[in-house]
């Protein structure tokens, strides 16, 4: 595969670090060894799984936030490789349970394993991962790490089950939505930046500073993500566009489209196909889905964005201007441009 | 509620430690008081939820062990509560996701989670308790303690799935029996051992020892709740009796039956109607589990319980010569002698 014509290479499942990611390419192949060994799982079926879900996975930027951090405060390396693989393969066992729950299909382009397997073995395997995350976690050895982990795990977990609970028809507030995003995405970034910090004994403001910039960061990208959901193909995301609506989970860019056109026809049939109940929600949601990508209240949202990531920038300064912390920087700008 | 009789006292949902737990009974009731405090959980239904799930809780047999053990070697009070709180919170935290793989309606005399919460919810309110159990974990501060207990998570997880993968018509090898009941119980009960023994700095010989009481009390323990299925009445149970043989797990009272009756017409009419499927097999079970209650193998069933609490008993020799040691003395023969 030639690097001439990146646009135009076929989707590669396996992740392919950037040359945005040059600096810590050496840590994420490491991890990529890390993550792919399941040579202890006793199970071989379950040694097939987790191996799948793994090389099934995404961009690996929570651990390229963690590693781009140790080069600005070095930890020693066993200890940063132990974090960035707990963090990714908690990532990956709380989605293996989100797609039991929202009995997703597909996921990155690919079946997900509860259309595999049953629910039941798919409740498990998400466990194991738990698990797994859990020990490597415990091998960074570092008491407060692995604290602020256990208690990551809380916070998503929570926000999750808000989420199934609270799911009222119509708009959620501001602040709602905001402690969605943050329980989903920007905690576990957060904790990839701070625990990396941690290990690197940065200074206190250091690691405040970094959490900061993780956590500003993965909110700007769950709002990109949130984007996506309405102009991205389905190509492009692997799986169905307007998902989260489909769920009933009304994101940032319905917000906006909503405060724009209040008395939208759309939505309001909408919120009453919701409240009814039956077919006509899926037209009413296809009608939304088409209406909210084709907006300006996009380009509004992208700007919502681009302030977390100002944020998470501004978040950097005075730490070490070393390379890393320039990449850190390119991250950020990064997260806020990109089409999937 | 007088003690004088005991036998005609109401059933206490909650754990009322008795005599036999008198050395550590201000431990357990620390433990209550720290699994019960919920005041961190963000989120008020979920607090109601742990807060439940905790209130309903067993006898506290794995805590009980690791303070016992924490009376021969002392450890910080803080780390050994720790302990206890990780393990009996990592128990619960299976029994929830057990409860909704097996569609189960009732656990300890109590409707399960998953029968008044959607199992998607249930799924959830596992995960946090799995996020609570490794902070408590995390809160002992001990590396090797905090890896036995991710590495616990594994062993309880692989066996679930062998078990939910590996369900042949018929019997299963002793040796899948071995693995399951460790899986599911001992694994958890030498964790228990093995980690307050860590945490008082045990001479490396005796945690060894530790873990192979552990162990062995918990297989016994197994054992003598497999045995319980067959022979119990529901009251006592909290649950239906013959769960197991309903949901296709043969236990070690029907290897013995099989062994003893191997043209057992019963037994065949049970194999025929699994394979089948369909109504037939509810009676099929009902005459084998009615069967095996009343049969001498529950007798032989409950000696091969009374070898493994030996091995456990012999495991304590030469540990320190305290009270503590005959309480967990005193545990292992309780543990086989139980009828709940």
């Amino acid at each position: 595969m030639s690097n001439a014509h990146p646009s135009s290479a076929p989707v590669a499942p396996t992740p392919a670090p950037s040359d945005r990611f040059a600096l810590v390419r050496a840590d994420l192949d490491r991890l990529e060894a890390r993550l792919r060994d399941v040579s202890d799982v006793p199970y071989p079926p379950l040694a097939e799984v987790v191996s799948q879900l793994v090389r099934a996975g995404g961009k690996r930027l929570r651990p390229a936030v963690a590693f781009l951090v140790n080069q600005i405060y070095p930890a020693p390396p066993e200890r940063s490789l132990a974090l960035a693989a707990a963090v990714e393969m908690l990532h990956t066992a709380t989605l293996v349970h989100d797609d039991v729950i929202d009995e997703a299909a597909l996921r990155r382009g690919f079946p997900t394993l509860n259309t595999v397997w049953s629910p039941s073995a798919t409740i498990r395997a998400g466990d194991y991962m738990f698990g797994r995350a859990a020990r490597y976690a415990a091998a960074t050895e570092h008491p407060r790490v692995i604290r602020l982990f256990a208690d990551t795990l809380g916070v998503i977990v929570t926000g999750e089950l808000r989420q199934l609970y609270h799911r009222p028809v119509g708009l959620p507030s501001r602040q709602d939505y905001l402690d969605r995003i943050y329980g989903k995405t920007a905690a576990l970034f957060a904790v990839a930046a701070e625990g990396a910090a941690e290990l690197g004994r940065a200074p206190e403001g250091a690691v405040a500073q970094l959490r900061d910039y993780g956590l500003n960061l993965g909110m700007a990208f769950q709002v990109i993500d949130d984007i996506l959901d309405f102009t991205a193909t389905e190509a492009d995301l692997g799986k169905p566009v307007g998902g989260d609506l489909r769920e009933g989970i009304v994101t940032l860019p319905v917000m906006l489209y909503a405060e724009a056109e209040p008395d939208s026809p759309l939505l309001r049939r909408l919120w009453d196909a919701t409240r009814e109940g039956g077919s006509a929600r899926t037209a009413a949601v296809d009608a939304v889905v088409a209406a909210v990508g084709q907006s300006p209240v996009i380009e509004q949202a992208r700007d919502e964005a681009r302030q977390m990531v100002a944020r998470a920038r501004a978040a950097l300064a005075g730490l070490p201007d070393v390379p890393a912390r320039a990449a850190l920087d390119d991250l950020a700008v990064y997260s806020v441009g990109r089409r999937e």
